[in-house]
């Protein structure tokens, strides 16, 4: 058969891992594609690097417009990153009844709907098994693997850097601030971090996760979001006393009222496999109601790991471009006019579990207080971890783990519990999830 | 679209699983596939159960060949298990033209060669995500999620049973026997437990891992398997002294020389991720030049987790059965015609590192002379442990392990080890994998 035809838009990291793979695996690949698939275009703003990558194999342009409208190209591999000229090149790919292979979990988590309307129009597929969790085929096993399940939750490690910030924090007792200063020099990390440490690419590729688990449309706006940046080696420390290690987890969970999204840091069970994904790796657990839970792990990042995932969908595609669209697997998992209307949950209304840092008063009757104040509201303590004052103090950290209870309730009392004399400064609050049920 | 009918052959545990999870989920699985699924005639041996199970909702027979006959039937999905009777149904059932889900690991290690080669003559498809690793999508994931790399290697725990058993082991300090006994009280292994403790089960699962890891064809009878049954307790605890877990791994690793296919016991360094894996949980880990270690994780077997991969394939098959057979994943992942002929390595040349225990006399000169052995054969300790000798007692344990060597060469040390003197009894060799790279 006649080689498909791939426009590669970013030869970057991954648009650079992707022509390597692509170049070093040729044969292999082409054994199980069952024809060749040639990078034909290669656009890039800096075209020296692109000429040089390239080594003059094929033709390299500054102008991605040009790539995207090409009829020789079957293909467009969309690697520039971005919401603005990202948008328009992919979707005018589209327009022109071209595939697209994409790695931009930000585009898709907020311009989605309107990407795969338009390629649902033109009958085209846009493939992203590289937006969520690099190297680890999570979309795939989701979307076709898990496909007999009604999905519960998802919960994931799905940002590496904070997850190697985490990890340099509990093993060698750092802060954030240095934690943050080691994956930068070392390269885990932007010299600009908010994407990353405030939680909002892990948001970006929950919303695709949640969309495929659950078949509902982007709605990236209501997604919850907290960092890692407030997070003391203390409450790392208190954790891991207590039987718990901290992550950045991306959770989504299907309820009666409707859907959790949130990404926040979480303390979770150390004897729980994901607890024990360290550095920058990534790893998804996923809850189906026939299969139970199930995990993923593996690189999240990269510029081979990322291609991995890249080229599988240009493989993917390249067996299905001739195919009836009814015979592709549906972008979002279900039929495009089967989508769920169920609603975002406020995150006042998600139910989990808290872990509570306050700084009291060494005298009586504190933990009276705090203990009716908590009972008031419902919220029932599991575990209660007291420190002996520090030589010279007159304050004592006070650790507490609730059960399960609403956020609602939970901030309720911790607006009383530092409104209390014997209290001072704020309460310092985890959600904290067993990932056991 | 009109719904795909089903038969289903054998409605025992993970037929009813099968039966269950379809109805169950019925319109989440038809709001993925674009149209319904529906069983609609059942063969048992029991033919009580099978109406009992059915509700008198579909049609029941005991007579097995008469669905795989019938014309309105789109396809089966053999449950019987075995390899005479289950054979003959599902090449009987693709010369009606009829797409086969199974479950049957056996069969497709065994007589896969002959099955896909029918199945590719009559243009349908045999889908077996749930023949390994039940629940876990390990299929879909090497065979189309990795499809970008050279998988280099492939490492699993893919027999509940056994790792139920050495769990136990090393969680209560049991030896084989005691733990086996609790495994069939519970109803984690069978009445004869032949097929899961001597490592046979995991080794039909490793052969079809490896042959759609590396596009070779099923050559079973070239496995190497080696089970659990002589393991103590005693080396359970000194490997986790060293560092590390005992697991049973399916193995299979290409090298220059060939393809490595081995099931045997595992010293695991206990940071491994896949070392933690306990109870009846299975989890694999692929190696792939790209993407580096990926591991996956779940229930390895029982009804609903089993039928999870079962249904899948069968969304799966259902839009795909009108499709171009060039449209479709190759069944071992790379082109019939281009699937690989890289032999299967010999034991006696396979490349790993070992764990020796040995019992020696309490005097001086033992050491020497066992490192003389080892040198004289290029073999490098990489860690020792010598206990104490029990009270009264005149031996000692000796545990060595090795750098990584060639089976051939330890065995020749073991066979001049256990001729010295000063050595009493037999030399306990268990291989040792880092699992690193």
């Amino acid at each position: 058969m006649k080689p498909i035809n791939v426009g590669l838009l970013g030869i970057g990291t991954v648009g650079g891992g992707t022509w390597t793979v692509l170049t070093r695996n040729q044969e292999e690949i082409t054994r199980r594609a069952g024809r060749p698939i040639h990078i034909v275009k290669v656009a890039d703003r800096d075209l020296e690097l692109a000429k040089k990558l390239t080594a003059g194999q094929v033709a390299v342009t500054d102008d991605a417009f040009s790539v995207v409208s090409d009829p020789d190209i079957d293909i467009v591999v969309e690697l520039i990153g971005g919401t603005t000229i990202a948008k328009d090149l992919v979707l005018l790919a589209i327009s022109h009844g071209k595939h697209v292979v994409t790695a931009n979990k930000a585009l898709l988590a907020v311009h989605g709907n309107e990407i795969f309307a338009a390629a649902q129009k033109q009958g085209v597929m846009v493939a992203f098994e590289a937006a969520v969790a690099g190297g680890i085929p999570i979309i795939k096993a989701v979307r076709e693997g898990l496909a007999a399940n009604r999905i519960e939750w998802i919960a994931g490690i799905i940002n590496g850097t904070t997850n190697f910030i985490l990890t340099e924090m509990r093993e060698k007792g750092l802060d954030f601030d240095v934690a943050l200063k080691d994956a930068q020099r070392l390269g885990y990390a932007e010299s600009d971090p908010t994407f990353d440490v405030e939680g909002i690419d892990a948001a970006h590729k929950l919303m695709i996760l949640a969309a495929i688990g659950f078949g509902i449309p982007m709605q990236f706006d209501k997604a919850y979001t907290e960092g890692i940046t407030q997070l003391t080696g203390d409450d790392i420390r208190y954790a891991e006393q207590l039987g718990y290690r901290v992550k950045l987890l991306g959770i989504t969970k299907r309820t009666d009222a409707g859907i959790e999204l949130r990404v926040h840091p979480t303390l979770i069970p150390e004897k729980r496999l994901i607890a024990n994904v360290n550095g920058a790796m990534n790893a998804v657990l996923v809850k189906g109601d026939a299969v139970g839970p199930t995990l993923y792990y593996g690189k999240g990042a990269g510029a081979e790991p990322t291609a991995s995932s890249v080229v599988a969908d240009l493989v993917d595609v390249t067996r299905m471009c001739t195919a009836d669209p009814h015979q592709r697997v549906p972008h979002l998992a279900f039929q495009p006019d089967k989508l769920s209307d169920l609603p975002i949950s406020p995150m006042d209304e998600v139910r989990t579990a808290y872990y509570l840092r306050l700084r009291a008063k060494d005298q009586p009757g504190v933990l009276a207080d705090i203990t009716r104040i908590l009972g008031d509201l419902n919220i029932s303590i599991d575990a209660f971890l007291q420190k002996e004052p520090a030589e010279g103090e007159q304050e004592v950290d006070i650790i507490m783990l609730t059960h399960i209870t609403v956020e609602k309730y939970i901030n309720q009392a911790i607006i009383e519990i530092e409104l209390l004399p014997t209290i001072s400064g704020k309460v310092t609050r985890i959600r904290l999830e067993e990932l056991n049920s």
